[in-house]
Order: C-alpha cells, then sequence, then structure tokens
C-alpha cells in the first residue's frame, strides 16, 4: 500500500555516508590565464630567486653609500653623473667614489653601488647631480633573492588561485599549473511528462525545469555540468542512458524517484549497482535515492523543481565541493538568526526545509509547494525545522541559511 | 625635481569619481545553459499558465471528492477503476459517480475528477480500489495557472540568474535570455624590463606578473579580461598598443606611471584623450592614472604587482562590478573587527592599505614591500589607515577587508 522506501534514512545519517566517501579526485595541468579560482593540485617551491638580480626599488641615484654621508639640503654632495640606466638594462660602468649612475625603479645595480639616493632628494644641475640626503648601506635595493630564495615553498597544494597567488606564480615564469580537474557530471531528467524546450508544449507535458537549474547549481560546486536529455520512466531507458553516462564523475538524475513514476531508478540500481539510500526523511525531498553504479555515485533527485535544489543545496553540493576540492570556500553554514513573522506548521517525522524571504530583519515563510520553483526564486533563505518539531512560535529566533551562500 | 603628479587626489574623490562616470551597458543573448550567475537585462512574464494544465501533485486516485465523504480506515469506500495515467499522457475516460482513476504526480486530471486521494489512503484488491480517507474539492490538484498566470512578471532586470531563477525561465520554456555582456577589459603590462613566460629570463629583466593577476582579478568582476601582451615604455609603443585596443569597453595598463619610467602614459592621455587622476594620495598607489580616450575609461596602475592589485581592489573593482552589473553581490564592503597584534607606522600624507594576516583572531601586518607579490599571497585581508593618522596601536580595534570577499 503506497510508497516503499527500502532505506529511508535521517538526514544526518545521509550526511555522515556522503561524508565516509572519499571521492577520486583528477588532476589537470591548465595554463594560469585559465587557472582562476582554480584548486592547486601540487606545492610549488621557487625556481628562481626573487627579485632575480639587485635591482632599484625606488627612481634614484645609484651612489656609493659612504659619499653621501652628512649630505643635506643646506649641505649637499655633488656627484658626478656616469650615465642612465633604465629598467630592463643593463649598467655598463661602475661607481666608484664621487660618481654616480641614475636608476629607474626596478633597474639593476650598478657595480659598486650600495645605496640609492631617492630623486626627490636631488637636483640634476646640467649633469651635476646634487644628493640633499644621505643614503644608508643598502638602501632602496631589493636585493636578488631578498623577497624569495631559489628551492623555498611558495604555494601549497589545495590552495585556491586568486589573482595573488596567480601573481607568484607568474613571477617565477610558470606558464601552467596542476589543478584538481573540475569533476564532470551527468544531469538526466527523467520523466513522460517533460519535454525539451525546443518542443512545441502539448497538454499533459511540462517543460523541463531541472537539467538548467541543476547545470547552474553544478557549476556553482566548481564542477562541469554535461546536459545528458530527458529520458522516459523506463526502466530499459533510464538504464541505457545511466550506461552512456558512465564517463562522468557522478551523475545526477531527477524524477523518476517515486512509486507512482515506477521507481525505475531503484531497480536499475538494484540491478546494476548499489543503493545506498532510498528515501530521506526530509520535506521536500524525500523520494531521493543514492546508490553507486561502477564506483561512481549516483544521485536520484525528485522531480518536483523545488525539492530537486534543496536536496541538491544540502546533500549533493557538499559532496560535490568535496570533490572538486573546494569545501574551504563553501560558506554553507553561514546562517542568520532572525525572527520568524508567523507560526509554522512542519511536517511530522521529517526534517524540514522551509524556505523564507527576508523583509524588515524578520523571515517570512514562502507558503508553495514544492513544485512551485517560483517558490525558491522568491526566496532568500530556508531554514531547518528538526524532525521532533512540528509546530514554531511567531517569533521565534531561527538560523536562516542564505541561498546566496550556496550558489557562487 | 622629482616625480610630478599633476592631479594628486584623496582616494575618497577618487570614487567619487568613477561613482559618477555612467558606463555604457551591453546586452547579449545567451542560452539558459550559458545563463548561470549571469545578470538579466529584460523583465520576464510568464508567457504561458504554470501549471499549463490541472495536474495531479500526488500519486493516488482521482476521485469524484464527494464519493468519499465518509470514507475512512473502518469504513472504506470502494470504487471501480477506469484506468491509470501515468504523467505524460493523457486520460481517455472520465470520471463518474462510483469510479476513479489512477494517476501518477504530474499526470493531467481526468475530466469530471475534482480531488486526488493518496496512494497510501488506498488500496488496490484485484483492480477494486479501496478508499480508505475522504478527499476535499481540490485536494492534490494543481490548476492550471494557480503557480503563475500568463502575463504574470516573473523575473526582474538586474536579477542574478541563479539556479532557482533559472529554473523558472525553464519551467516556461525559455530558450535563451538577455544578460549584460560581460565588459571586455584589456589588459597591458608596460616596461622594458618586463617579458613574456615563453622567453629566457636574462639579468636586468623579470616575468611580467600584472598581466596575469589582473587577468583573474577581471574575471572576479565578472569581465572578459583580453590579455594584449607587453609594450616598451616608450610613447610610441603606449600609443600604438591602446590604438589597437580601442574596440573593448575598458583598459588597464600596469607599469609605465612613474617619472623614472618616462611617464609615459600621461603623456599619451594628454595628447589623445582626457587624465582625470594623476597620482592618489595612497599607498601602495599612489603613480595610478585614471583617463578616459575615445569615452573609454583607462586605469594605468603602478607597476609594482602588489600595488597593482591593492588598485584594483579598491578603485578599479568597484567601477567593473557597475559595468557588469555585478554591485548587489559584491560585499566588498564586509569587514571583519579584529584587534592589531603589534604598533603599526603609518605613511604620512596618503591612506595606506596594510596587508594583514589573521591567526588567532588577530590581524598581523605584513611588513613587506608592494614589490613583493608574496606579500599579497600571504594576507588575509587589508586594513585602511586614513591619511592623516601616522601610528597606529597595538592591540587597537581595526577594520579588516577580507580579500576571499574580492575575488569570487
Amino acid at each position: 500500500m503506497g510508497q516503499e522506501f527500502l532505506k529511508i534514512m535521517d538526514s544526518e545519517d545521509v550526511k555522515k555516508l556522503l561524508d565516509n566517501i572519499q571521492p577520486k579526485r583528477r588532476v589537470e595541468s591548465v595554463s594560469l590565464e585559465d587557472a582562476h579560482m582554480r584548486v592547486l593540485a601540487e606545492d610549488v617551491y621557487a625556481n628562481i630567486n626573487l627579485p632575480p638580480f639587485d635591482r632599484a626599488s625606488m627612481d634614484g641615484y645609484a651612489v656609493k653609500a659612504e659619499d653621501t654621508f652628512g649630505a643635506s639640503e643646506d649641505n649637499p654632495v655633488l656627484l658626478e653623473l656616469l650615465e642612465t640606466i633604465k629598467a630592463g638594462y643593463i649598467p655598463t660602468k661602475k661607481v666608484k667614489k664621487g660618481t654616480c649612475i641614475e636608476v629607474s625603479t626596478g633597474a639593476p645595480i650598478p657595480h659598486g653601488a650600495d645605496g640609492i639616493v631617492m630623486i626627490e632628494f636631488t637636483e640634476n644641475k646640467e649633469g651635476n647631480i646634487y644628493i640633499y640626503d644621505s643614503a644608508h648601506m643598502g638602501e632602496n635595493i631589493a636585493y636578488e633573492g631578498s623577497e624569495i630564495k631559489k628551492g623555498e615553498p611558495l604555494l601549497n597544494e589545495g590552495q585556491f588561485l586568486t589573482p595573488d597567488k596567480i601573481g607568484v606564480l607568474s613571477a617565477i615564469g610558470m606558464r601552467g599549473v596542476k589543478v584538481f580537474a573540475k569533476p564532470k557530471v551527468a544531469i538526466i531528467s527523467t520523466g513522460n511528462e517533460i519535454i525539451e524546450h525546443d518542443k512545441e508544449l502539448q497538454y499533459g507535458k511540462i517543460f523541463d525545469i531541472n537539467s538548467q537549474s541543476l547545470v547552474s547549481a553544478v557549476k556553482s560546486c566548481g564542477c562541469t555540468p554535461i546536459t545528458s536529455g530527458i529520458v522516459k520512466d523506463s526502466y530499459k531507458d533510464v538504464l541505457e542512458k545511466i550506461s552512456e553516462v558512465l564517463d562522468v564523475d557522478i551523475i545526477i538524475t531527477s524524477g523518476g524517484t517515486s512509486a507512482g513514476a515506477g521507481d525505475v531508478l531503484r531497480k536499475v540500481l538494484d540491478d546494476t549497482g548499489d543503493v545506498l539510500v532510498h528515501g530521506i526523511a526530509v520535506k521536500p525531498g524525500k523520494p531521493t535515492i543514492i546508490g553507486m553504479v561502477n564506483d561512481k555515485v549516483i544521485f536520484g533527485l525528485p522531480g518536483y523543481p523545488v525539492a530537486a535544489l534543496m536536496v541538491f543545496y544540502v546533500f549533493v553540493a557538499p559532496f560535490l565541493r568535496k570533490m572538486a576540492s573546494l569545501e574551504i570556500y563553501s560558506g554553507d553554514n553561514e546562517t542568520l538568526r532572525l525572527k520568524l513573522s508567523r507560526r509554522y506548521h512542519s511536517a511530522r517525522g521529517r526534517s524540514q526545509y522551509a524556505l523564507v524571504k527576508i523583509e524588515d530583519n524578520m523571515a517570512h515563510p514562502i507558503l508553495k509547494d514544492s513544485g512551485a520553483i517560483t517558490a525558491l526564486a522568491e526566496a532568500d533563505g530556508y531554514f531547518e525545522v528538526p524532525k521532533n518539531v512540528e509546530i514554531i512560535q511567531e517569533g521565534s529566533e531561527i538560523e536562516v541559511y542564505l541561498l546566496k551562500n550556496l550558489v557562487k
């Protein structure tokens, strides 16, 4: 009588089960141009000194520091200018007592010089250089290796390639870098009533919602979605489609998980792999299946678009981020404490994910069913009602998970 | 004597100046597959009813509700099963008194039926359907247009296309959508000492850092970087390169802004466009130029990599996000209040952006110069020391801007 869930589990147990699956992580090389926000898959050591030579860190005059001792506004030192060296050029002369070489920021330090007087404290009067301030030994010189020495560790596996990290890789002349590959995720919609967007909408049919919303959700987790089309709710079609996409890292289907839909996914998994979870004590999202085929994890999400996305956010997204090595940045668990604007009735015996809109610093429950994708589009976040709680009173403080933290 | 900045401005005045420039925003069409996190450039109205027909929202039996009144566990009602309709199929029969049609979630409601009894409250004994619970009128039916009516507003220009919003567009069968085009940003490195990564590092030369770190930074702002190579610090080369890339929306150069580098960018802008800013009273970043050529904004960043990125984060990024219509999500201004681990000396007469590492809930200043890209790679954030403050005492509370909020 009615739907049978073979392995119904509490949400916390499902999370633990997924935490214990260690997905295989692939590594690939990308150019720095394509490395933005990828996750480093190798430790990087300096292969050169930085700076690679002694260089001027200011515009000014390279001098023998001792020549300038005692120089001041009232008592300038006069030096002979030997040449002018811009960044990128090589000095041809040596600084000797009583002489100087003009250098730009970034220019190599001429032999014999051991300090730079900033141009602000000098004056060039027809080739005679007046020095109005003393330079100490090493002043305004960035010595070879002073920022980083060849062989020193620079970046670590697991770090995010933000602009500064990519700058570090550029500084040592790296052209490409090893990063964790983006897991490939096949997305399959199942349902006899589901049609593609280039078809005409006939009576009894609806446009496929989940393929595109899941494409976006999968991208949010640093994975590459592979849109794999729509299949009918038949054992043969679902089996064929799953066999077709087994070269990906993870498979996500939606629909076809309830008794009414023939529960075809469960049967296919029973025959070809393992069913790990069949039914989760949550609302929305009860008819969720999690299984394995050929070491690939397969998530069978409910067909209802809100249920599909909520199950995605709560259970699938953390798993995908783990696979993409993105946990460090996820921020999924940041919540906002807000007061509930009205009494809320929750499902009996199941954890409920209740959508809310935030207005006037209050959380307003959105009372639409999980078939209504517009409910999620209106929502700012959700709160979780534990399975043993049925009523939350108006004005209670709740922890709201923000949807904007779930999508990047 | 020394560097001359023609139009040196305080940081707040530069921000105001940039706020007042209204960049032109281009619009383009993208497929839903490519719409992830793009910004909607049109208001979207429903072109169909949702659901598009009366449909079952549960698996069960479509009945005349009045047939079931009074039904209970102890007192079931017996109904004749006419047919079974799965989602995607069309009923061929009409429900009359004493009969029912089995329907799956999503199936069209058969004529004559006005309620669905969930399958959990029924039993099928050899084709005879026992109903153990009463259905009220409309129970478990999602009526045509009950979620959204044709013509109603769905989404607004300026909204982010998160998975749920893309789900809404899918629900009404949209294949493509108008979004604000990603601004194209040319990135030019200038400097005689700068070489590309495929060149051998010769004495006096350094690898180009800023091109790739700015590519990443520009992507963080929802813009498309166009790597435009390295030019020498010569008037002719800079002029030619800028003329070459004028089909982009914004130009960013780095290097070539100081007196020692010949200040070529300022001269080029003086002759071909306008210099709006020449010098900002900040550290690092003083030798920054902002100008316009042919209605295109051009940012001339300092050559030092840390200075280039800090000026980018503080001044350029908000402008790019405005151009990309991404202000709503920027979060640039979220700060963390932390205690400073040691006394900090700041630049006289300039606002200072001081990098810090966060450890043990304290902000530890990073004391490297702005030539050291590794300083930024080690940093978690920065705090701003106002220009009239020279010393911040150990233990003072400071507001730390987090670098991870600046890159997405």
